[in-house]
């Protein structure tokens, strides 16, 4: 009797997990790895970088999403490396086989080549980045509280986002918000309002992958919260307290204390091990180019899906490393994988595009949903409804709500918690 | 016309944020420094370690509280020294003047001289240490589920609750019900509820401070949810992967990989400042001896009230550290500057006990409230009550109060993330 046919997915993100999940009816014993033992709802990662919601609003345990389902177990773990031909993965402790791996393992933060700016200009990828973010904005009101020299001052109240994309927009908005509304009346010394938060993007538009009328909105949006945009911008350096830009032929130096990073991703550095162990071509940042059914052409019992993929069989660019397509490729792979078991064949991914949005403060959102275009009040409800029913795995969606429902309404950000402050003597003897 | 009078408090917890409350209507003008942004809730601690409750369900920003108060302003600093005579108070950043002093810098863990102990056995006294311990029982059970070996499991899936005061009489009953019911179905190779929980109390009782017969009770609640609860039993040595302990005469090693410390507490080491720079008599735990009136015999114009204050005037023993000591003395001594600054003379302190409780899982507690002693069901209706009206001055008890039913009715625990893994190339560039 043959054993049953085992899957090994790597990484609990919108991809692998969609793939575990649609595996449910399908004969096999799958093994899902992560690193964390959650799955993170980042859409709303900028809202707990911004104090609005708690980490635990936005993240689920794995365990407990997968509980109910028998073929699938979860493991707390790294994968480190490749075996193709031993259909064996390599992780920080231990090794797993497969018959068919899925690798769904994301990407993180892309510093151009200047990695020495990951410390001054933190991303927003992990629940630890948010909770970094989160302290260096609070810290910066509390040391312009201390501060009385008027320029140290201004240089504490500017807070500087890299990057118009979705990510930079929202995180532009939601800073423009605590400082005008959240946190007045609670400083002596200083106004919050008078913070000064600049979104630099080097393209001639935000949302550049949104259409352009869009863009416009939102970039009117940003300005009646106080956001001062500037677009064909290039970030030349960041320092300490000062980032320097490049706009046309002039030269700036911005003096900011809080420089946050919204630019560039690239695929996880696993992406490094497929292209050496099995042969897989890889893209300017680092994504794997699959085949029309998102195999790795040499392997076609690998399957690469998500953010880590470069997908370009339907469109002139890849797909973009957005959750809907992640999702709609875990399903895929499930029915793939289902179809290679029957004998049956299963016509190529395609990705059907529902459309985009982001939001903007409070009250504002753009839009472009089943080719309509709105934005402003009702493009922000038509955000949130699609957000809450999206956190449909998470059971508890209704605490958020609520939880979102107070700080609307109060205006209050009550995760506004200055943790994790750098203790030299913590050391951790727990190793997993 | 003589300045209006100063008062700087150390200390944002129970008796520093009750003291700049209790001064609302006092004319004089209040700064409360703390070194964190939040007070915390402390008796909840215990919820967020064991993943019932996030951070921020029972922290809330201290100038949130206090931003309606225009007599009082907050700062975020940390207390190196005192000039006494020149009646500063020296932070790391700059120093503070005052007229009165009230220190309120409450206390931390005790490892009876073995400091080593810290790393391996973390006490539950802040987020980060909730955090750290909630990341330690979690991370266990992971570990447990990748291992074959089944006396390594035995160990993983052994947890040691040092010290049977009430935070380790409620660590080990909320641990006992993550083992049995929340984890229950998540995992395929262990069975979570397997798992030993031992509370050691070296006194012959638990809640040593309560009632002979609620002790008794204590135990049996305990004992019904499978802890098992060792008294008269002294921890002698702690290792990584396992601890000493001694009964009478018999020692034994127990291999545990999880070990919490909830035993000894000690003063703020702001205490030996006292001390050192104003003439101030310590206790053996550094509590600092003070006038019927919460004064420095030595300066009557430096306060120290809450765990930091040795109070010996009532009875044979100091008060113990416990919440409603600290807001007692936090109204008290904005009453005695009150007096002071109008020439009326004013009654020493005197401590009102309204009783104490302590909650054992989900549905027993010990309670001697108002001279009734009560358990079980009733009791834990009590504490649940009473906590939650303590939770007053957060805005959002109510939402505190369904993310609780829902936990209680779905034995779910969301907030069971394991977060800040130990990454070496983590850094703060910001300074506080």
């Amino acid at each position: 009797m043959p054993h049953t046919h085992r899957v090994v997915i790597l990484g609990g993100g919108f991809g692998g997990l969609h793939a575990a999940q649609a595996l449910r009816r399908v004969p096999v014993q799958a093994t899902l790895v992560d690193r964390r033992n959650f799955h993170l709802f980042q859409p709303l990662l900028y809202q707990v970088a911004t104090g609005g919601l708690s980490p635990a609003n936005i993240a689920t345990p794995l365990r407990n999403v997968l509980k109910k389902q028998r073929n699938v177990r979860v493991l707390l773990g790294e994968a480190t490396g490749l075996d193709p031909l031993g259909r064996r993965v390599i992780l920080s402790d231990g090794d797993l086989a497969y018959d068919t791996l899925v690798v769904a393992l994301g990407s993180s933060h892309h510093y151009f080549g200047k990695d020495q700016w990951s410390r001054l200009a933190p991303g927003l990828k992990t629940i630890e980045d948010a909770i970094e973010i989160r302290r260096r904005i609070l810290v910066a009101f509390e040391r312009a509280e201390r501060e009385s020299d008027p320029s140290s001052i201004r240089t504490l109240l500017t807070f500087v986002v890299v990057g118009g994309g979705p990510t930079g927009v929202e995180l532009a908005g939601a800073l423009a918000e605590i400082a005008r509304d959240t946190l007045s009346h609670e400083f002596r010394s200083i106004d919050p309002s008078h913070a000064r938060i600049l979104l630099v993007e080097g393209s001639p538009r935000v949302l550049a992958a949104y259409p352009p009328d869009l863009s416009e909105k939102a970039i009117r949006s940003l300005r009646s919260l106080g956001v001062t945009v500037r677009t064909e911008t290039v970030v030349t350096d960041i320092q300490p307290d000062a980032i320097l830009v490049r706009s046309g032929e002039q030269t700036e130096r911005i003096p900011a204390a809080t420089v946050l990073w919204g630019a560039g991703v690239q695929a996880s550095p696993f992406s490094k091990v497929l292209a050496e162990a099995a042969g897989a071509t890889l893209d300017r940042v680092g994504r794997v180019q699959v085949s029309p059914d998102l195999s790795l052409p040499t392997h076609p019992e690998i399957l690469v899906i998500g953010d880590m993929a470069s997908f370009a069989h339907e469109r002139d660019s890849p797909l973009p490393g957005v959750a809907q397509v992640a999702m709609q490729q875990g399903a895929y792979v499930a029915r793939l994988i289902h179809d290679r078991l029957q004998g049956r064949p299963t016509s190529p991914f395609r990705y059907r595009d529902y459309g985009m949005m982001a939001t903007i403060g409070r009250h504002a959102a753009v839009a472009d949903l089943f080719g309509f275009r709105f934005a402003g009040n009702l493009a922000w409800l038509a955000w949130l409804c699609i957000h809450l029913v999206q956190l449909v795995q998470f059971e508890n969606r209704l605490l958020v709500f609520a939880q979102w429902a107070w700080s609307y309404f109060t205006f209050n950000r009550a995760a506004r918690l200055i943790t994790n402050l750098p203790t030299a003597d913590r050391q951790d003897t727990t190793k997993i």
